[in-house]
């Protein structure tokens, strides 16, 4: 199933999208697409449509992200061998973890806001996990996957002379304002056959820059979850942005950062696609 | 007035402590202390208890956090002077910023988990700032006060081998599961002459391990969030945790780490007492 939500920032209704592509209304069975909801009421929600007893809806100027207010957004760096390597950093020998501040999330076309000041405003495009259940001290990373609610794509747009050169640590680059554009669905688990075989890529005005493959990946999906549960409680409704591949103009010499009027555009395999403008 | 939430854990009730020292019950009024209150009806509150409106409370077996799911908690590194040296890191140019995962937040009395395998559990007392405003692009310090909702006791509990030994960014030693202790209660900005004039003091086992004044932080708290709000979006009930004077374990040699059973007490002046058991 397809979750998503529609309409005006801050008034987005849940939805489905449906099979054919037609939009459902999921605001009969829940006010929201959060973590309660990936709780408790998904299987509630895929009985519903399944029944097809969802209503349509018509209105659908803007597609919001599909998770509202995640508790928090986890990100792991360096996690494809090629990033790594482009960034001049050694293939880490753990997950490295920074976060995001999950008032970022945005919807998957709205506009980005190149912050102010900043001459190095960067993309990545990224597999977003969405967690369905709590996890605190897994035993293993066989446990990690019947708790995941679904996938998204996420654009971890990162300030990289915030991230990088004014002190300290990656968040203060991570956080502004628009800073992850998420969507435009939540594509359930059940959906996914296998998560570490999907192809990302990203596009800056129609050209291609990332052409990734998430079997790269050093830590896949459920290491990542089990790795983090030893360090955190995640709960539903959390984000993970599991890292980018190789291709973001901070690796890439010749290669100018983004600009207001730029057009990124992420695709990943089953997942759909975003289009975001820079302003 | 001092805004707190007592009862169990995810059942806590809002309430004004009062100057005679009982228990008023605030749920007439809201449902939460939260950011929605905080920005809205914080002075229908202040009304309310000044015109004796607000019943007692009985029931007072548990203080929760004052303020019920923040939606970011940031917190700022080394900002003061002796505790910059203590540490062996220079002091910093510019606020060093890092993020703890909000679900860390407990009340100011909850046991302290130790995490598996950790050996290097560390405290920090902080004063803790909690936003009533949005803070985007401030102009300039000046302008960051009038958006300060309180004040409240943090400690910001840290590990300081996953901080500092195991890859990449502070966060991973930042955001275990209770290394959020706040309170006991918010007291709101109008009974707080200056922050930057507060003695903070912190205790293991009875015995003074941080003896500080936020007269020493290097960067005040109206520049921290006129700072801040120029890399991200500071939304109402976001706390800011401000920074540690020197005397942390990291830093003192001799001293150990945070252990079972060792009792935690913490207090600034104006805003309370903490007291926790690590488990």
């Amino acid at each position: 199933m397809k979750l998503l939500r529609v309409g005006p920032e801050g008034a987005e209704r849940p939805a489905v999208l449906a099979e054919d592509g037609s939009l459902l209304d999921l605001s009969g069975l829940t006010r929201e697409i959060d973590g309660d909801f990936l709780a408790t009421d998904l299987e509630r929600a895929k009985a519903a449509y399944a029944a097809g007893e969802l209503p349509p809806i018509q209105n659908t100027k803007r597609i919001g992200a599909p998770v509202a207010r995640p508790g928090k957004v986890v990100c792991v760096g360096l996690n494809y061998r090629d990033h790594a390597e482009e960034t001049g950093a050694d293939v880490p020998a753990e997950p490295i973890i920074f976060m995001k501040a999950s008032n970022t999330v945005v919807g998957p076309d709205d506009d980005v806001l190149i912050p102010r000041g900043s001459e190095k405003t960067d993309y990545e495009v990224e597999l977003a996990v969405v967690l369905g259940g709590r996890a605190r001290y897994l035993d293993s990373p066989a446990d990690a996957r019947p708790l995941v609610a679904g996938y998204a794509i996420s654009n971890d747009v990162s300030e990289r002379e915030f991230q990088l050169e004014r002190g300290g640590q990656w968040d203060k680059g991570k956080s502004c304002e628009t800073f992850n554009p998420l969507g435009p669905h939540l594509v359930t688990a059940d959906e996914i056959d296998d998560p570490q075989n999907l192809g990302l890529r990203l596009w800056v005005n129609g050209e291609l820059r990332q052409d990734g493959d998430t079997k790269n990946m050093i830590f896949p999906v459920d290491h990542l979850i089990w790795y983090l549960s030893q360090f955190m409680v995640l709960d539903p409704g959390d984000v993970i942005n599991t890292g980018t591949p190789a291709g973001v103009a901070l690796g890439s010499p010749g290669i100018s950062f983004l600009r207001q009027g730029d057009i990124v555009e992420l695709e990943i395999d089953g997942l759909g696609r975003q289009r975001q403008r820079l302003t």
